[in-house]
């Protein structure tokens, strides 16, 4: 039994080092990714590595806040392609053993402001 | 001292039933709300709560998914406005007493997947 934390931390430490064997090591077999934007879902734990390993470009990641109970993990990293950074965001569950079962991506863009606020928010 | 996963379900509960008095209660009088995606910020909560009560539209959410640990909670909720349903991910953190001492917010909107995984995926 994994402790669900330690295996998302070396998960995300496993890609960013491309090191693919440690990365399939913290999924379940029949690991389900979910990307609701594009109604995406990858099953099985060969596809999502292959997805994963033949992802194009110089990508980098780096972990800003993890927040995790018991089966229940949430990541929201700054990810790095092309020169350009973006925000990631994934949840995560483990199945008995500690491994995880299930990871929903969320990546949202940047987007310009509805009108009609401007007199309560700063822009940066 | 209240517990911020209660104090984070308080504040969802008081937003979709637009009591705006409990609401403002679960906030510190200096909280920060941010939202990556613009570049927005608001500071304080009378600010906040305008910002919230001023939204238009007959909005309605619904908490799918909440993940807590002392001092930080994240939501994943399904909010529903103009009859499209969208993801809302938000991640709390707390001050000394509990009380919501910063948000920070972001709406993913569907996009069309990049080609070249279409032999790892399938659409739903």
């Amino acid at each position: 039994m994994t402790d669900l934390r330690e295996n998302v931390e070396r998960f995300w430490r496993a890609a960013e080092a491309r090191d693919w064997t440690a990365f399939a090591a913290t999924l379940a077999e029949d690991v389900v990714y979910v990307l609701p934007q594009t109604g995406e879902r990858i099953s099985g734990r060969e596809r999502y590595v292959r997805f994963n390993r033949e992802y194009p470009g110089d990508w980098h990641l780096r972990v800003e806040r993890v927040v995790a109970e018991p089966g229940r993990v949430v990541t929201w990293l700054r990810f790095t392609v092309g020169g350009r950074e973006t925000d990631a965001l994934s949840f995560f569950t483990a199945d008995a053993s500690g491994l995880i079962a299930a990871i929903t991506d969320f990546w949202p863009e940047p987007y310009e402001p509805p009108a009609g606020r401007e007199h309560l928010v700063e822009r940066s």
